[in-house]
C-alpha cells in the first residue's frame, strides 16, 4: 500500500510526525510539503526518513520537498499528491490542515482542499465525516445559516445521497448502506408546520431514490437520525447544513473525527481541525485526528 | 418535598408509573391528569396510591383526577399543578408529553407546555435541556430554519443568557456559571466571512454581559462549544436554534435528557420526548427521560 500525506501548515507537520511515530507498522508513506518543516517535525518525533522527488515505493517514510515552486509548498504538495493518486502511483492521500486566509494572499483561489481536489479531478465532491461509528455527509457546507434554505435543491440533495451511497458501497464495502436524510427544520418540519423544505424537496427526492433501490429514510428529525446512528441504526446521516451534521459528530467523537471527501475518483481523508497556530511547537497538538485519517484511508484502500 | 407530576398523554402515564415504581424512596408525589389512564398505569406498574382533590402532603403517590372539567384532563392538570407551585403547595412540577395537535382541536391555544406556563406565570421563560453533564438553553425554538436569523435579536440573546445564568446560580447553586454562546453560522461566522450575526448582535451582547460579571464566552463555533462542554469546560451552552442545541445534546445523552424550563418563578422539568402513540401499551416505552426529569426536579428543590 502506498499513501501520500500532505501535512499542510501550522500544527500539520508535527501531528503528522507524531501520528507516524505511533504507528506499529508503516506501509509506504510519502510525505509532501515544506521540506524544512517536515524534516524538523520528523526529527522531533524520532521518525527516520529518506528523501525523494516523487512518490516512493519503499516501506517507511519518504519526504518530497515541494517548496521553491511557483505556488506555496503546501499547495504544490496537494496538487502533486492528487496527481499521484489519479495516475495510480499512490493509493490514497491524507491531508493535514491549511490556513486558507494566508494562502489566499499567495494566489490560492479555492474554498479549501475539497474544492481544489474537485477542480483537479473534474468532479463535484461531497464533504463527509467519520467519527467513531457515526458518519455524516453534508448537503451544504460553508455558507451563512440564512442562505441554507435557498441553497438546498432537489439536485443537490440527490447528488449528496447518491454519492454517499456509492462511497459506502465502493469504498467501505457495505452491501446495502442505510442512509438517514435529516429534515432541514426542527422535527423535520412537523408535517409542514415549521417550513416547506421537507415536503417540497426532500420527500420527493427520497421517494425517487428509494425506487432506485437506495435505502434512504427521511426526512426525519436530525435528533432522531443521530440518536439512531449512534446505536448503529444508520450507516450514514445526510445533514442539510454544517452545524446540523458536524456539531453532534464532533461532540460524539471527542476530536477523533475524520474529514472524508467522497465522490472523487481518488481516495482522500483529512484531519478535521485547523492549523491551530497558537499550539505550534508547544507539544500540545493532538495527533488523534491525523491518526484516524490515516487509518480510514488504509481501511478504504484495503477494501 | 412535595412534587406534582402531570403524566400527559400517550406513553406519559405508563412511563410515569414505571419511573415511580423504580424509585428507591418516594417523597410526596401528586400525579394529576386523566384518572382512569393514570390508575390503570399505576396498577400495571404495581405502584400503590391514594386519591385526593389536590396536592397531597403524605409520602408516596396520590392521584388527582382532572377529567370532566371544561378543558381536557391533561391541560387541566398542567394548570392545577402550576397553580399549586405558585401558591407554595408544591415545590416543583414534572410533566410528561402532550399531543399538541390533538389538544388544539379541543381549544388548546399554546405552542406547548413552556408557552402555557409562561402565560400562567406572566413571565417569558427559556427552554433549556440537561443531558448528562451537558446543559443547553435555546435562543429560538420551534421555527423554520429560514426564520432563525431574523428571530435573533440583542434583546432575545441577552434575555436567554441572563436567564441561564440566574437559573444556574439560583436553582443549581453554581457560584459562577461558565456559559458558552454559540455563533449562528458555521465556525461562528469565520470573522464575518459567513454571516453578520456574530459581529452585529452576539459580540456586543457578550461584551455587555461580561461587564455585568456574567462569565459568558463567545460567540464560538457550536462544535467547539459542545466539545468543551462534554469535557466539563462549560456549565451551559447557549444555542441559537433548535437543532444546533438539541441534536448534539440528545445524541450525547442517549434518551436521558430532560427539558428544563428556566426563567419561571416555579420549578418545572419535563421529559424530552413526545407521546409516541404507537408505543402505548406495548411495554416498550422507555421511562429514562421521566426518571431523569424527576431527579433533576428533586435536585433543584434540594438546592
Amino acid at each position: 500500500m502506498k499513501l501520500v500525506l500532505t501535512p499542510g501548515m501550522g500544527i500539520g507537520p508535527e501531528v503528522t510526525a507524531r501520528a507516524l511515530s505511533q504507528m506499529r507498522e508503516l506501509p509506504s508513506f510519502t510525505v509532501m510539503g515544506d521540506g524544512a518543516q517536515i524534516r524538523a517535525a520528523m526529527h522531533d518525533a524520532g521518525v527516520s526518513f529518506v528523501e525523494r522527488d516523487d512518490v516512493c515505493e519503499c516501506p517507511g517514510v519518504c519526504i518530497v520537498d515541494t517548496s521553491g515552486r511557483d505556488v506555496p509548498a503546501p499547495v504544490a504538495a496537494i496538487a502533486q499528491a492528487a496527481r499521484a493518486c489519479i495516475d495510480g502511483h499512490a493509493d490514497a492521500m491524507v491531508t493535514g490542515p491549511i490556513h486558507k486566509a494566508k494562502l489566499i494572499d499567495q494566489g490560492f483561489n479555492y474554498m479549501g482542499h475539497t474544492d481544489m481536489l474537485g477542480s483537479i479531478c473534474g468532479e463535484d465532491p461531497v464533504m463527509a465525516f467519520v467519527g467513531g461509528a457515526v458518519r455524516v455527509a453534508l448537503v451544504t457546507t460553508h455558507i451563512a445559516l440564512s442562505e441554507v434554505r435557498d441553497a438546498i435543491t432537489e439536485e443537490g440533495v440527490r447528488h449528496t445521497i447518491r454519492t454517499a451511497h456509492r462511497a459506502l458501497v465502493n469504498d467501505l464495502g457495505l452491501a446495502r448502506p442505510r442512509l438517514a436524510l435529516c429534515g432541514l427544520n426542527p422535527h423535520a418540519g412537523e408535517s409542514g408546520q415549521l417550513g416547506d423544505c421537507e415536503g417540497a424537496i426532500l420527500t420527493p427526492v427520497v421517494e425517487a431514490l428509494r425506487r432506485e433501490n437506495i435505502d434512504v429514510r427521511g426526512p426525519i428529525s436530525a435528533e432522531t437520525a443521530f440518536m439512531e446512528a449512534v446505536r448503529g441504526g444508520f450507516d450514514m446521516v445526510i445533514a442539510m447544513y454544517h452545524d446540523q451534521g458536524l456539531v453532534p459528530l464532533k461532540a460524539l467523537s471527542f476530536g477523533e473525527s475524520v474529514n472524508w471527501t467522497i465522490g472523487l475518483p481518488i481516495v482522500r481523508t483529512s484531519v478535521d481541525h485547523g492549523t491551530a497556530d497558537d499550539l505550534v511547537g508547544t507539544g500540545l497538538a493532538d495527533p488523534s485526528s491525523m491518526t484516524a485519517a490515516i487509518r480510514l484511508a488504509m481501511e478504504i484502500v484495503d477494501g
